[in-house]
């Protein structure tokens, strides 16, 4: 595969030395880490990270700290701008429910799949794991990511948490929806299926039988042990390239119809309003999208010199196939180098080295996926949706360093 | 690529029903999570694995549980019969150390790159998160890995994890050494390279230049978040491939040498005992080697009938290309299906279908790597280097299926 922009070494030795700063040294002081025995090993609890690292966590976005209407809905975000590579930590990884997170007992949990088909059945988890299972890594990102339709509402001290933190990417394992759809045998008049989720907002969504018997997962294993409670412990759909919601969690009945069932969430939510009043319904695929991640908002940039800029690009249609990069704010733009591996539906790393003068620059990214889709700018994204649409957002977006070296956002 | 073994619609329904249990039903009892909102998003805390997962943890080997006169030297082992895929998570990640776990504020943390160079510097950690950057999937296994050398000591009641939980796999992220070397410029004498830890052991070993100037990372995170602090916090060396601990942790001194240090661990510790009295020394890379995870130690067969045998296969010489598995003890082998992505000196996963007759069986995997090399068995490896040897313990290892579904180590 063609890697534009890849790092070479000739083109880092014209950009003289990386680490400007680095002194010339023959002593190190001894530290007192060296003097005395560490931490012993904790065999019994669960690893956590560093407590120096506290301050890279999942927290609510601005202005969605307290919704005392939605009860116990809401969403964290994950700290994109902390992160490194395509793998978000569990521990990371952002938080949509509508109703909170329930506490399931595996070995109560149940699945019911009926409707049009010819068996239908109940499924306990013990029966699911016995089904061949496939393990993939995949993105995951909230329809409503990116709140930046409305520019009245934008702030410039938000970071990449803010604008674009409902977004994930873990290994999903499951089993394939078309071996379970197999067994219990879809009757051919079936076009949609409604899933069900087993917390208090009954979550539903309906999803076309096509999708399911595609590359549709019931999941199981989030980065290699058991779904977090909060990503639909024991059971969750997961559709990749979907948006976040329609990948139910705590799945516990799918059921196969002829028509869509017009639920509330997809019928007063997470339909996308247009400019002559009408709504944009059943718009299933995340639109090919990126971000900078370094640098990014409420970053500094440190002295001039050389600065890796580096950030993460996906699409629900597919690989990555380019991504561009430009810190002149769009006016040139040149192409970043991909991380291998480059896997579809899922994030995919970029980076471009970057000789920094001191000066302002707006940088930004430009990402193309095998489709030939490419990143729209926001003029045209709001001259074909409106700023009231809500939903897949994956305009270009704008980090501005400022003379002072710190970042903003520019939009 | 060719998937030799690849789970076909066919196949399937060639082995009838997958889920012999699920029972026909149409109605569903309403759960408890349904009929009240759930837990609250914690904005605040590190994400953690539901309650009901406390079994999954790392823990001591057996007969490891307590070594007085190492102090807090030791290791703790990832639960690889509970895992999937092919990622695991931090908090699972297996753990040696030497002295404990020091404590290092990541500001205060320097490395110092001297010996045989042009420049010698010391870096702190923001000039060298000012390199340009690289993330990989890898495995890290120890050379201890695998205990399995003399047979009065083997027990039955092993799991995998006590067999093979030296090993995980992450998303590494760093530098490349090959830049920093090149900032500080290597003189032609230089072949080898100290890597010293700032751990109260002192950690030390030598590696060969050529490694530091191929593949070798310098990496500051895992699974995209910062290092663990038992990984290496802020910093670690992570040669892809090598034994783990040549991946010196809380790495704080390069130094480059004309020869090797002949440190205590590569003199006392980490060498080969053979069999006329001899030592095998920097005997860096893993072999290629596997494991069926599912079934395997300490797991139950459940009811006769559908049952996918699941593993995981690595090498430290590059991509797997192949893996077989036996039911019989090594009779007769099928080609498993392998999981994408495969990737160089990374787990990669691998499945095969099986149907299972209630009956005793003898499970078994043998892997071969993209230079050819095959897993050996059990008598060829003790042939070779005795059972004093201690290391790279790579042979094919059996599970028994017993009569009454339990799953014991056969070896």
């Amino acid at each position: 595969m063609t890697r534009p922009g890849r790092l070479t070494r000739r083109r880092l030795a014209a950009s003289a030395l990386l680490a400007p700063g680095a002194a010339a040294a023959e002593r190190l002081e001894v530290p007192p880490g060296m003097r005395e025995q560490g931490a012993p090993l904790d065999a019994t609890s669960y690893g956590l990270p560093a407590p120096t690292e506290q301050g890279v966590r999942r927290r609510s976005r601005p202005g969605r700290e307290y919704q005392p209407i939605l009860g116990t809905a809401g969403s964290i975000v994950t700290p994109l701008g902390d992160l490194d590579g395509i793998v978000t930590p569990n521990g990371l990884h952002f938080i949509r429910c509508h109703a909170g997170i329930p506490a399931i007992a595996p070995e109560q949990h149940r699945l019911l799949v009926h409707g049009l088909v010819e068996r239908p059945l109940v499924f306990s988890m013990d029966q699911l794991r016995r089904f061949p299972t496939v393990s993939r890594l995949h993105f995951l990102e909230c329809s409503g990511n990116s709140p930046l339709y409305r520019t009245a509402r934008i702030r410039p001290d938000w970071t990449a948490q803010d604008t674009h933190g409902l977004l994930s990417c873990a290994e999903w394992t499951g089993l394939r929806l078309a071996d379970l759809l197999a067994e219990v045998g879809v009757r051919p008049e079936a076009r949609w299926m409604l899933a069900e989720g087993a917390d208090a907002a009954g979550m539903t969504r309906s999803i076309p039988v096509a999708k399911a018997l595609d590359d549709a997962m019931l999941c199981w294993a989030q980065n290699g042990e058991a779904l977090r409670p909060e990503q639909g412990y024991p059971l969750r759909l997961f559709l990749p390239g979907y948006e976040g919601n329609t990948n139910v969690k705590w799945l516990r009945r799918l059921k196969l119809a002829a028509e869509p069932f017009m639920t509330r969430e997809e019928t007063s939510r997470y339909t996308g309003l247009l400019p002559d009043g009408t709504a944009r319904q059943f718009n299933f695929t995340m639109h090919v999208k990126s971000v900078i991640t370094r640098p990014s908002g409420g970053q500094s940039m440190g002295a001039p010199g050389f600065r890796e800029i580096s950030g993460i690009a996906w699409s629900g249609f597919g690989a990555i196939r380019r991504v561009e990069v430009s810190v002149d704010g769009g006016a040139t733009w040149r192409d970043a180098a991909l991380q291998d591996p480059v896997l579809p539906k899922c994030l995919t790393r970029f980076r471009l080295p970057w000789q920094w003068d001191g000066q302002p620059a707006l940088l930004a990214s430009r990402a193309t996926d095998e489709t030939g889709a490419v990143q729209p700018s926001r003029e045209a994204l709001l001259a074909e949706v409106g700023e009231w649409f809500t939903y897949h957002y994956n305009a270009i977006l704008a980090w501005k360093v400022t003379e002072n070296g710190t970042v903003q956002l520019a939009v």
